[in-house]
């Protein structure tokens, strides 16, 4: 009987640095034909995020802080030498200049390797995220269905 | 033969969101009849102070931590868009509109299902915190005691 | 049959504390007898950087991010209360009168009990770091190394 492994990963962080590791790591372990599934929760929702703007009705609050969180993966900064945004731009000049993924492209590659994206639904009502505001096939659940996935996995990360 | 499941959290993290989400994790695992454990190192110490002033001895050093640091889980503040405790105060607004639970009432939540809080003696001796400035009903322990935890844990997170 | 238990830690975070934190954890489970991998990614790759200047070739964006970043572990800032690097040596005191091991010894601590210390190369190339840069006796793998140890991983973390 080959079982098969399952990876689990909590992306919390809105890095841009911090999201690359976890999709490197997901997409990694898809590659090794693992079970993998981001569960994207706070300003890890931002990494799902489409880049246009999307009309969606919103109190007051929830406009605040979608103004004010970045909007899609693109767009996120660093956890260290972020240096209002020029830390970004230099990671990703090194980047194309290694051939290194960028991390829309990454989040593409991890969809079409079947990893499973999904944005918890709490958050998403806390930060005032929409559905329309998010990208397409991904799924909604909430901690629970974590707790579910996670209790079977063999890695499991909070990133 | 049902197993129980186990889940255990480091929580090294001071911030007012990433705990929320370590609580929101716990409080989930215990819901689904987990055994779970959080253990608060460094910052993370932090969520078990008691919001009351406590007097006890303390050398310069302990003294000045004890005074920059936040007394308790509802003074902590945000990994991201601080600005000065604006972030926080946004954050909790928009938790009461949505009848999401504030931290000190997550901590509370833990401690009726059973979670077993524990602070890192370690770390309680380099901040200089003293069994008298935390929650009641907690338990003291090192990381042997994590390692022995955690070994058998099935959902093993540091957050 | 006695198995092996196996304890992998991704370090990621540049921070004092928190590589602290992973490298206490390793040396625990070390005690305990575990397999550990420590995986050093991004700015964790700092605690792996010889304090002495190594003459190496590098291109004008490798060099920034050489000189931006700390030269070893004793050069690391906090994660918390860095306060211009006077946290770091406040918390360095406290650990002194204390007897806790700082940084580099629990590094040396943790080659001593076989703690196998990787250094990721796609972030080496990212960051511009050679080999001739970080100490010796460490090893050098990739994403799927990292995958194949923590898939059997008792205990897998991500600091």
């Amino acid at each position: 009987m080959s079982e098969t492994k399952k990876t689990t990963i909590v992306l919390f962080s809105g890095d841009y640095d911090k999201a690359m590791a976890a999709y490197i790591i997901a997409n990694g372990a898809a590659a090794y034909d693992h079970e993998v599934t981001i569960f994207h929760t706070f300003w890890g929702l931002n990494a799902l995020r489409k880049d246009a703007q999307t009309p969606v009705k919103k109190g007051f609050m929830e406009k605040m802080f979608g103004k004010m969180m970045p909007r899609g993966a693109d767009k996120m900064g660093l956890s260290k030498m972020n240096y209002l945004g020029m830390g970004p731009k230099m990671i990703k000049n090194v980047m194309k200049k290694h051939n290194a993924m960028p991390l829309p492209q990454l989040v593409e590659m991890a969809q079409e390797q079947d990893v499973k994206l999904i944005a918890c639904t709490m958050t998403m009502d806390l930060l005032g995220l929409q559905k329309e505001e998010l990208l397409e096939e991904i799924e909604y659940a909430g901690v629970a269905a974590y707790i579910g996935d996670a209790e079977d996995g063999n890695v499991n990360l909070f990133i």
